[in-house]
């Protein structure tokens, strides 16, 4: 993989007391410094070949998972298109490994482990990469209020925890339509998304290729991917909401449990009886996996099969470790639905389905919205932390107004950084293309740079340790004048160089003491830095900002301060 | 002026009871209703010609201001590229006014106006627009908590009302700089600012032709213009801070009163004794103004001639009805700085000439910065608000993080929205290209559109009468598929129109009950409308509801509702 600067190297730094290693974007500055950043993009891959299996060792040492035959693959795993042609279109040819899951009677979940007191090497991988104690981790994971999402299929991935006492997350979503699609692509924006930052990925092809898709996905991913199985399931039955069952739905599950898939986007909270409580709304039902849901309790008039096989599901999550993100398919679609009784009543089934997982140490994050008007957005995280016992918060955005498709990256950036700074452990990227189209590479790029940079925007306001570094680093740099440290330290390197240098191109600029914004004359740091010189060098103007609010701050005594 | 989409129409709509009829955008939906939005574009005009003078009357009818000679005007005026050419390089030749100042002994100001009791034409226009009764607008005029900024000599501008009550405002900055310039370009960036709605716009040119392209822009907006003077001052001694004086700055006050000039921002709360707390800053002073009063106080190590003539240059504002932007030239220019005591000393002094601005009727607002994380945003407008005893908040931003040079108007979107929510009552734009370079065309609308969502996003988390009304218009036509509204109702029609025809770009799609997001089978809000309608339409769902609210919220009892 190519770093995104010339000064960026992904390193390996030591992690405790053994031989544990975790990956830094280290950035080499001019002045001979170095700043570490959070650093998704992975060891790089050829997407033929797929990514090495970093947690093999760890799995195998544990001895509590066994491989096993899986389930028989099948021409529809690949959608109606694959069933035509009699085979996927690009299937995969890299490492193939048998699926293994835990061995009978085996507890092989983080939060098993978590509880149990044990502290793994997945633990130490995510506190390493937070800064913070290990302990801290586990216990976080014991407590449900923090999950590590890593299917024991998914040994490529590199650990990362999502929860509020760490740095807030961001996902990105891809995957291909029935509108428009290729394998190819969708491995390509992979990598493009956490080339940006993406700390995990959501597959939500719906299209052809389906099961093949996917693989190539988990084998070329650094981070955990996510899928809503529902989709999946829809097309193994013609795209009739009504053909749905329990058993096509588990079929998908097991099916992509033994890939590999991390978490899964599962819409139990959708009860039959909340399904009226959406037909005054503004925008009826707006998560696909909802209104699927809605569809199906009402044609068959029964209770979501989802929820009344919850338990099951959880033996079959419990035994590869994937976590539940328990889908929020009644969150409101536009300002006028937020925080009505359809939405807070399926928040509140989630709550007890986030419970019945955990007595299966089963981790646990909960979905939230949407679009919600800023003065109400508090009071979401507020709701679902109190009511979930504090299960990590993960929310699309949400919208702070709903009058700006071809801005909806920052309409919801605004309601992203604001809820993530009252608790929000992970946010779902929402890009330009929202509500209009499927986002294309630069909208993948400029969803992960806007979500990050919200997530960024949370974890100072949240007073995170480190965090603020990051802004004093790049700060210094902009008042020295060291543009190219600037660039390099700048969340999207290459768009503020190309920014810069479209008015001012030539090298020089890149040291000069001003940019075409202001000019010469008129730059302010210029004129400060030449006021701190005049004024007799820094010590000078300390001594009289030290006498300043020595004297109460309001008094100006003269003293023999040097002048120029 | 061309309206943005083919539903969009300007109509003047009749406010009260004579013939005053103030601007609307008005759209035409598809399914026969309009929906009206505030307007900023003014009547258009041809830029050689400028815009017909719809104050005139007014002032005319209340006598108390009359015509003089005005100041001499001077090849310097245009700086030193016309003082070398002989002539500026493309003088103004549509309509020249005689300027007009206050008659001996009458106060002019709409803050005077309010005080006595008057209510003026300006007010009933802005209230109109607000969709507020007047008396609202008189009454916080009087009380310095809003300010209607309109110059004498700017007869063009439409009055608009910019206070914490009201509508949240967006400032955009335009200018040449000495690196690139050309008046041509300036007039076209005014009139693109105001077609995405800027509520006003600041003039901040430093470089050449700096009265004559004032000239132009005056003579075509229609919305109240700023400028911070000292730049032009800074010309006219050769751009050598150490030689500025209250002669020169007074003589380019005056110079801009008569042009038409609304408010101008003065840095008069750079105090001596503020300047040594900034030395141990990491980004020392950033405001282009600060930086020159601060190097300006220390080279003659005497008080800021601003601030000890004060009092002068409140006399010279009320007669000419020019409010102030009392310029925070000490905010904080990186995180680290946030509400610092130079950024907290500077705003009580900010707070002094508040009052000492109200007590000659003078109208002001109060900058306010700048950088400033998420969790210290609020405490910046409380303060504000209430040292300044409620003066309108105008605020640059502020950036939630230093990190992403080149998203600066995302990373400052999210803190303007945060600070409006919280009463700030007017928003500078920062554009893409802030820190990096002068912004272009596409820069200028892009920093529009962002920051008039963010204020958007703040009116309707302030309850602002009527603000949700455009998201629910919006959110309707969303989903009942009228793509064409839904493009109509945009903030950006273009934006939105093309995003959502790069991949589906056949007619029939604009009708279509999907878009390539989704596909047709995945449309959640598809599925939404079908289920409805086999549940038996919305009543047979509304039953429901009502049923089970009845029941607590809690249990599901079997009905005959209907089924398809």
């Amino acid at each position: 993989m190519n770093p995104v600067h010339p000064a960026h190297s992904r390193v390996l730094v030591p992690a405790g007391p053994d031989d544990l290693r975790v990956p830094v974007t280290r950035v080499a500055l001019t002045n001979g410094e170095t700043f570490d950043r959070y650093c998704t993009t992975g060891p790089g891959s050829d997407p033929e070949v797929g990514l090495p299996a970093l947690r093999t060792p760890w799995l195998d040492a544990r001895g509590d998972t066994a491989a096993y035959d899986g389930r028989p693959t099948a021409l529809l795993d690949d959608g109606r298109a694959a069933l035509r042609r009699g085979a996927a279109s690009a299937a995969w040819r890299g490492t193939a490994r048998r699926p293994r899951r835990a061995s009978e009677g085996r507890a092989v979940t983080q939060m098993a482990y978590a509880r149990r007191g044990l502290v793994t090497p997945e633990m130490r991988y995510a506190a390493a990469r937070e800064g913070c104690d290990v302990e801290l981790v586990r216990s976080e994971l014991a407590a449900g209020r923090a999950i590590i999402p890593l299917n024991v299929n998914h040994p490529e991935a590199e650990p990362m925890v999502i929860g509020r006492r760490f740095l807030v997350k961001v996902n990105a979503n891809i995957g291909n339509s029935a509108v428009t699609s290729s394998v190819a692509e969708e491995v390509e924006k992979l990598t493009w998304a956490v080339t940006w930052g993406a700390d995990t990925v959501m597959d939500l092809s719906t299209g052809d290729d389906i099961h093949t898709t996917r693989e190539w996905i988990l084998r070329n991913s650094p981070v955990p991917i996510g899928t809503v199985p529902v989709y999946q399931a829809l097309e193994k039955v013609d795209g009739e909401a009504d053909r749905l069952s329990w058993e096509v739905y588990r079929d998908t599950v097991v099916e992509q449990c033994e890939q590999g898939v991390d978490y899964m986007t599962v819409h139990a909270g959708v009860l039959l009886r909340h399904v009226p409580l959406t037909a005054a709304r503004v925008t009826g039902i707006v998560s696909r996996g909802g209104s699927i849901m809605a569809g199906w309790c009402l044609a068959h008039h029964e209770e979501n099969f989802l929820y009344t096989h919850f338990d099951e599901l959880c033996e079959i999550f419990a035994a590869y470790d994937v976590s539940f993100s328990l889908g929020d398919g009644l969150r409101p679609g536009s300002l006028a639905d937020a925080n009505d009784e359809a939405q807070l009543a399926e928040l509140r089934t989630l709550a007890e389905l986030t419970r019945r997982a955990w007595e299966h140490d089963v981790q646990v994050m909960v979905e939230g919205p949407g679009h919600v008007p800023l003065d109400l957005v508090e009071e979401n995280v507020r709701l679902q932390q109190e009511w979930c016992d504090g299960a990590p918060f993960y929310t699309l955005g949400p919208l702070a107004t709903d009058v700006a498709p071809g801005y909806d990256h920052i309409t919801s950036a605004i309601g992203a950084a604001t809820i993530a700074q009252h608790g929000t452990a992970m946010l779902c990227y929402v890009t330009p293309k929202e509500h209009l189209g499927l986002p294309d590479r630069d909208d993948v790029k400029t969803g992960v740079v806007t979500y990050k940079l919200a997530a960024h925007a949370a974890d100072v306001a949240k007073g995170h340790p480190r965090a603020r570094d990051w802004d004093d680093a790049l700060s210094r740099a902009r008042f020295e004048f060291r543009w190219d440290d600037q660039f390099a330290l700048s969340l999207d390197p290459v768009t503020a160089q190309a920014f810069h240098d479209e008015t001012l191109p030539a090298p020089a600029a890149r040291t000069a003491h001003f940019c075409s914004m202001c000019g010469p004359k008129f730059c302010s740091m210029r004129i400060s830095q030449d006021v701190r010189e005049r004024f007799g060098a820094e010590e000078g103007m300390r001594r009289k900002a030290a006498e300043f609010v020595e004297l109460g701050g309001t008094v100006y005594v003269e003293s023999e301060a040097p002048r120029s």
